[in-house]
């Protein structure tokens, strides 16, 4: 029996600190296979993805995944808990025996000593995580703040004022809330710098840091090439030379207004995390708005933070209506879209088949549900981010094409 | 008392023939005042405007027509029978003393003729566009059919089955719906050709030839110079040095994807004129366009023709609401937006001002009504065809800006 290690990721895109931490993973889990279930193309924090679900799932795979599975959109673009909560179910249903994140103490006793206590005290959590709520401040800000308040809280519990700490301590909330069987650890994530990865010394940055110099730099790709393995290089440059131009929200904005412009705040009010009135705000601002980046700035406030913002702005990009959002809120995922594998990890999927209760879905065409349809709506909008002259046989592509193999 | 006339109109843009139906009508009239109901940024075959309804009213003015008004949304982009409702009403309201529009025969009598046969009819008439609806063509071409078959009808009628008949049958048709003290009368229209126009002898093109010229020849301005009055080749120019581009489908094409791929069946039903189920045909061959031309061509069948498809494109876009737009089935118009004006036309509008019982609205943002923000969400759809980086400012100034004075 092969021992599959599960690692839950974004690969925006895929870089020597996201190299190290899988190596380092798989070291100490000592893991014959690695899965990984990723973000499609909308991402955690409300963002498009630099380059589509496909291109970053070959990255993965190059670079030693095994199975790449994709996380659905209705779990992928929610807050940390629902997003923590959807990928451990799919790992679990994918008979992983270990899971393993990063953090910043590379230590798992506190996550789970942590995750313990407030399970027992969940009630007095959640009533402190309110009473800070109706201050005027974000929801991230008052759990935080309810963590830091509340009475008896261990002496080694993580620090969830850390975002980083935020999703450690729901994966292994959600292994508890699911019952599940897998182990779980932590390995300690590796700062910006210079780090033994690969088969040699690796400059390390992160994956906004990356995006940003793309983006802002004079775009030039070569400025990166030391912060990511060449496979992903290559990914990168085969991407820029086949279409041009990364994708950034900037590239949706377009579409954001004319949404903005032609919908009612009624019917605004349909889109999941649309409440409070919200969106008078965002019809008054979009009329004065020269780019997202601006738009968002004026919409932003201490209760209505930039990430809760482009999430609810992603929503109504993909006109993520109320009904299927809220099913993952309640549910776990009902199939499991495979987006791509190695020939270890085929052979694995082979031995794990019959034991996996949910559909694998290779290829479109051949299913749906309502998760899978909100995912059809998503990479079709998605794919509007890309010059016209590709959208059709993109979405052909999205509907016919089998998962990749390397 | 200045005797007024009344125009409904579309200018897109103005042309010799229009410069020529504007000075025939005013000399048969003996008018001293002109007045056009024009359509606003999109127009009844369901397009938008070669250029704004701004440049398209100054166009007007400065071809010696006094008053331009605008023609809601909810009318300008219906059927011929709710259009002519829409603009003799407002040219009504506009006490205006007499209409006169341009016709193939210049005879008024067979409109009148028809016009009262079939009001004395109407059961009939109707029943016989029902049975042909039925055969599955579409309902111009049933009521063209039906009134061919009626038995009794008058010998001099006129021929409905030709679409120019039928705008001025509807205008006739209406006059008597509103119980109007207003006169009609038609004028010849001319044909391609050389005729006498303004000084000399100019050249007579078509609306759609010119436009044709303009986005499908090499786009040289210059190749329809001899084709349009001066001043409209002066607006032309000035639009094109400010914006670079003329508008039209293809400038909205990425939008209405965009729609069209995040809204289900059921939403979009929403839509007015979205009826027995056309938007799954919609949503399937969006995905295989690669333009809104070979879109529309593949959509189009006998029963849904080129016209129709592409009026309930724009309602998609503008997300034209059933509830508004119904409303322009049973009420008349419910105020009237000027969009310029010359001195004679000011001075005119002083004097019939306290007899209007509209509201007269000469800058936006002091009123609103439904079918007014029907009109602002059409406009703000509209100015989304233009480059990015004016969109803010032509935001503004649809708000801001009274009417245009020469």
């Amino acid at each position: 029996m092969m021992k599959s290690l599960g690692l839950i990721v974004e690969y925006n895109p895929f870089h020597n600190g996201h190299l190290y931490h899988l190596q380092q993973a798989k070291k100490q889990s000592q893991a014959d296979v690695v899965i990984a279930v990723m973000s499609g193309n909308f991402l955690q924090r409300g963002e498009p993805a630099l380059v589509s679900k496909w291109t970053r799932a070959k990255m993965a795979l190059e670079a030693g995944v095994d199975l790449v599975v994709e996380l659905p959109y209705a779990f992928a673009t929610q807050r940390a808990d629902r997003f923590a909560f959807g990928a451990v179910s799919i790992l679990d249903e994918m008979k992983c025996d270990e899971i393993i994140f990063g953090s910043e103490s590379g230590k798992i006793e506190p996550f789970l000593k942590t995750v313990d206590f407030l399970r027992e005290n969940e009630k007095e959590y959640n009533e402190w995580i309110q009473r800070h709520v109706k201050t005027g401040i974000s929801y991230p800000a008052a759990a935080s703040k309810a963590f830091a308040t509340i009475p008896n809280r261990p002496d080694e519990a993580v620090d969830l004022a850390k975002p980083n700490n935020i999703l450690g301590y729901h994966y292994v909330n959600s292994i508890r809330e699911n019952d599940s069987k897998m182990h779980i650890d932590t390995v300690q994530r590796t700062g910006a710098g210079y780090h033994e990865v690969g088969h040699g010394t690796d400059k390390i940055a992160s994956a906004t840091g990356i995006r940003k110099t793309l983006f802002e730099g004079n775009g030039k790709l070569s400025e990166i090439e030391e912060l990511v393995p060449p496979t992903t290089y290559k990914g990168l440059i085969k991407h820029q030379h086949e279409f041009g131009q990364f994708l950034n929200w900037e590239g949706y904005f377009e579409f954001l207004k004319h949404r903005l412009i032609t919908f009612s705040a009624d019917e605004l009010s349909e889109v999941y995390e649309c409440v409070e009135g919200i969106q008078h705000r965002l019809k008054d601002q979009i009329l004065r708005s020269e780019s997202f980046q601006s738009f968002l700035e004026s919409v932003k406030t201490k209760r209505y933070t930039w990430t809760r913002l482009q999430r609810l702005c992603t929503h109504i990009l993909t006109n993520a209506n109320k009904e299927v959002m809220n099913k993952a809120l309640r549910e776990q995922p009902t199939s499991i879209r495979l987006l791509g594998m190695s020939e270890n990890g085929q052979k694995h999927l082979n031995t794990i088949k019959k034991k996996v209760e949910l559909p694998i879905v290779s290829t479109l065409s051949k299913y749906s549900d309502d998760f899978m349809e909100m995912d059809i709506k998503a990479t079709n909008t998605y794919i509007l981010g890309f010059p016209s002259r590709f959208h059709t046989t993109l979405w052909k592509q999205e509907y016919a094409n089998p998962p990749i193999r390397i």
